[in-house]
């Protein structure tokens, strides 16, 4: 089964490639991130996004960015290497991998020896490793989820927790494609994720691409879809889980474990163990993205409301641990009362 | 207060005119239905649209169509009104007003004595009737509706039950324009209402235009706004309602309604009498309407899912009585269990 990589590095070796997110479903554009800027812009308006690729794609961006200053001393190249660390770490304040990423970045460079040159091949591995292992994480998230899925499943899934959200098959898609490589039948309903649509453009892309049977519905319908044509199970992704199993993640998947709450159904979230945030103790400490109002009222170049409307646009929202049945991780399925640790 | 007026007679008084509501929240343009054709476009395409609106655009369209056979012989000129009747019913399967006001038009053409002309005459006065009889109904409702908001109310709405929707102030939003009214302090928040954009588009932009404070927030995001945001009242429009309460209305208003429960805040219905079909025992009865993929994978010309790709796209859903507190009307408000005769 072919799966995309959305974050590698370039055929030079020196910048970070990435697919352009923004650009799908209608075009697939690759671009190499070299600058600070480009880093800072590309996870900033989401042409790379999901918590795992952000993390990858902010510690490769460091490197990147670090790279022409090879040549310093190791005590210049450390002060720039934590600069540059915390200006990525400030383009997105909720997903809990960038952090986790960066500081094992930070802490890499401090625990090697030698020379600036030294300190920058040894963050390459470390992002080299991080972008592996998180790819390695996937593959076991899907393994353990699998178990999950019946023969025949009919999973309801929210925004894009795939391939293009991470450094291998994804979170919640994993047990999806282990599923489909396994020869087992799967299908896939995704809600559109307004308002920036990754759902509809991105997961349905990459299921469609692999040969996966999807359907795509708008937000509103998931509780219709329940109620009438039947859905074994909920499953998404998150960007930071806290302490107890509150889960910060894609606005609208509060709204969605309500439903499957109500239709009694297991709504279950997979995300690997970097995404739980143990210095959080509960969702209510967690700090949500609020995003610009243009990303409700203009879709392509169509006004969709009148000029100058207040618009309330959350990028995120926190689902109470009550709600969820079960965390799936690459260390194993856990059920509540969660406890991580 | 200014409100508009989405149908009445043109100015000939020979077609009906009406805002065409795709165009909105950019462009306002009204035009004249003269043909059947007009009339049927106009409300397969939502040019027209709302429940008591297309009741009133039917009736009003069916006048329109017979006027240039107004010299034909009685019984001509009927079996032509019953033609025409049936085939503007058959435009939209989901809403009750539209056969309702229809049934009501050939009652008068049957009821009334003399040739083509005379009956012309007489559907006109019927078509007037109910126009104007509905903008009474829609001032009944706010006045009724009101009592449940208090001053300060922050009102949550689903796609469009206001003005634009029906002959006089809307149904929902009607106890919202009486409280403005009476100089109450009353803020809205409104669901964008996908695929079609009506709460965005058009309940933010008549309110905007009424000096109503309103925030417009995807469908996704209704759930976190009343937990962390705070909302003291839901309250939506309907296209039916059965006899034991159950509510057909745009889809995602039974998502709204599970949330609503989940967060303990009152879920209302505001609705003309001609809403409510005894015919309809409960809500499993009701024919939902499916509408084409293209109204969730285009957003103007922008693509927003891959090509080919599945599509679930039911244009309205059901919400059982179970969810709903009260039932407004415009003979009083109704609480469960609902018995409306």
């Amino acid at each position: 089964m072919e799966t995309i990589q959305s974050v590698r590095w370039s055929d030079d070796g020196h910048g970070v490639r990435i697919i352009d997110q923004r650009l799908l479903p209608s075009r697939l554009v690759e671009c190499d991130l070299r600058s600070l800027d480009d880093v800072v812009n590309a996870i900033r308006s989401l042409a790379v996004r999901g918590a795992p690729a952000i993390g990858i794609a902010g510690s490769m961006g460091l490197v990147a960015v670090l790279a022409p200053n090879a040549n310093d001393a190791r005590e210049k190249l450390i002060a720039r290497a934590r600069e540059v660390a915390e200006i990525i770490r400030n383009t997105r304040p909720t997903a809990v991998n960038l952090p986790w990423a960066l500081d094992r970045m930070i802490d890499r460079a401090l625990r090697t020896d030698g020379d600036g040159r030294a300190i920058v091949d040894a963050m390459r591995d470390e992002a080299t490793a991080i972008l592996e292992e998180d790819r390695a994480m996937c593959r076991r998230i899907g393994e353990r989820g699998v178990s999950l899925l019946n023969d025949g499943a009919r999973v309801l899934t929210h925004c894009n927790a795939g391939a293009l959200a991470t450094g291998g098959i994804g979170t919640a898609l994993a047990p999806i494609y282990i599923a489909a490589e396994r020869g087992q039948a799967v299908e896939v309903f995704v809600d559109e994720s307004r308002p920036l649509l990754q759902g509809s453009r991105l997961t349905a892309w990459e299921l469609q691409r692999a040969g996966i049977r999807v359907t795509v519905l708008t937000d509103g319908m998931a509780a219709t879809l329940m109620r009438r044509e039947g859905v074994d199970i909920c499953l998404v992704g998150a960007d930071r889980i806290a302490a107890n199993g509150d889960i910060a993640n894609k606005i609208g998947t509060y709204h969605l474990a309500i439903a499957a709450r109500y239709h009694e159904l297991p709504f279950v979230v997979a995300a690997p163990t970097s995404t739980v945030d143990p210095a959080t103790a509960t969702g209510a400490e967690i700090v949500i993205e609020q995003r610009a109002a243009d990303e409700v009222t203009l879709i392509g170049t169509k006004q969709t409301a009148p000029s100058g409307v207040c618009v309330y646009n959350p990028a995120f929202d926190v689902t109470p641990a009550e709600l969820v049945c079960a965390i799936v991780t690459d260390r194993g399925i856990f059920r509540p009362p969660y406890r991580f640790s």
